[in-house]
């Protein structure tokens, strides 16, 4: 059960969708949400029905989808809720409150499916409350991830920016967590530190294979990166491009899942 | 003629997209963008051919229109270019390149029909590469406006990361120019200072009736904006909640314009 698992993440948890992820997770046995970076519709579908059991979360970008249509996007939500899977797409909101509700909306309708966006918290804490308010405006709920860290080069998000947006995010009931860096395991057991224990940490930049990565980006370990603080590693290229992407997503997530266990016995 | 008008930031402009501007705003004599927050295809028909003549450019946010489809987008644009208004999608981009670039395309294909977009630079420069690719996939170019400078409440644009932001964007040819605030003239002189004569300034916040706005806005005085450095002055309500809209604009077409002329005389 996930309220046996999770430890103080379940108990200190405020958030429906936290605790949703939660027990999702624990019946999958995986914390891993997959960067399904694929750019036809069928290409998803196979990633679902591919993946679909190993996994607990998928992440999208809807606008890299070459074909697609509101009603091949419905389809493909219902096959990502059968499969037992949050929706996540990854957005990035930057603007202010009222913009960022309208921007829920639109041919894209984001609030009607997505059960996680991604938000800077540059524009201001408003931000929150425009997609919280874009979600209620079609009765579903959500939890907004804000960017604490990122590892593109030249980033903006140096340390003090950092703690600005846990600082404001943590007192937040919009919040469901914060994406970290998972690539240094101690650089996020600080984000941790600051965090606290209720809300999520989700990273990417893990692999199985660590060492230099696409563009010379350095991965960390999924393990360590468990172990570190993160509740959830975002996997793409590590899984939809292995020659067995179901053998690759059933790896990272025994290894996601026994970091899980390990950490919180 | 605009190379007569403009001065230094005509002849030091080393951007097509910028000189654009600066011949559209000399033909029209309006140093003005509209914030054109409708949410209806015809809602934003009818702004064009009201205020069409006496606006530089247009200020879209193509996701909140309840009606929009590509053919009557297609068709907006087409009576924007019949107007001779650049059309300036406010996206507030804010992904690493790779995925900007993308998101460019998507159903909206903001690349076939922006001449104009906004862009946080909190995820690194690779962003604007990303952007400029966005236009070449499909043979067109145009110019990012990066937010140096932002009014909501809370939000995260500190003088550091301000000259971050003029500093990475001034050395970057697909940078257009920055977004200041127009409502504090001593502020945006500075941002002048720093920016130097390059590149563009465009300021939201400027109202002609000056003082407390929506929500406790405080706006600041066109003419103040432009002499002191901005080059285009982004107006929303204040034209198009005005009782005559096309009265209204003709007031911030003049008022901006006649401030370059003393600016630069």
């Amino acid at each position: 059960m996930a309220s046996e698992v999770w430890g103080e993440r379940w108990s200190d948890s405020t958030s429906d969708i936290a605790r949703k992820y939660m027990e999702v997770a624990t019946r999958k046995q995986s914390l891993v949400c997959l960067a399904a970076d694929r750019n036809t519709m069928s290409g998803l579908s196979d990633l679902i029905s591919e993946v679909g059991p190993y996994i607990a979360a998928l992440k999208t970008h809807v606008d890299l989808v070459d074909d697609w249509s509101p009603e091949a996007w419905s389809d493909f939500c219902k096959a990502a809720e059968e499969a037992d899977l949050l929706i996540f797409e990854d957005r990035k909101f930057a603007d202010i409150g009222k913009i960022s509700r309208s921007h829920m909306a639109g041919i894209y309708d984001i609030r009607s499916w997505a059960d996680l966006v991604t938000s800077h918290l540059i524009s201001g804490p408003d931000v929150v409350d425009g997609l919280q308010a874009g979600w209620q405006d079609v009765g579903r709920s959500g939890g907004v991830l804000l960017l604490a860290q990122m590892s593109s080069r030249g980033n903006l998000l140096n340390p003090d920016y950092t703690d600005q947006v846990v600082n404001k995010g943590r007192e937040h009931p919009g919040v469901f967590g914060f994406i970290g860096n998972g690539s240094r395991p101690e650089e996020l057991s600080e984000l941790r530190k600051k965090v606290g224990s209720e809300k999520m940490i989700w990273t990417p930049g893990v692999n199985l294979s660590t060492g230099d990565g696409e563009m010379g980006q350095r991965y960390g370990d999924p393990r360590e990166a468990v172990l570190a603080g993160s509740d959830c590693i975002i996997v793409g290229s590590g899984i939809h491009r292995a020659e067995n992407p179901g053998e690759s997503a059933k790896k990272y997530a025994s290894a996601s899942w026994n970091a899980l266990i390990e950490r919180e016995s």
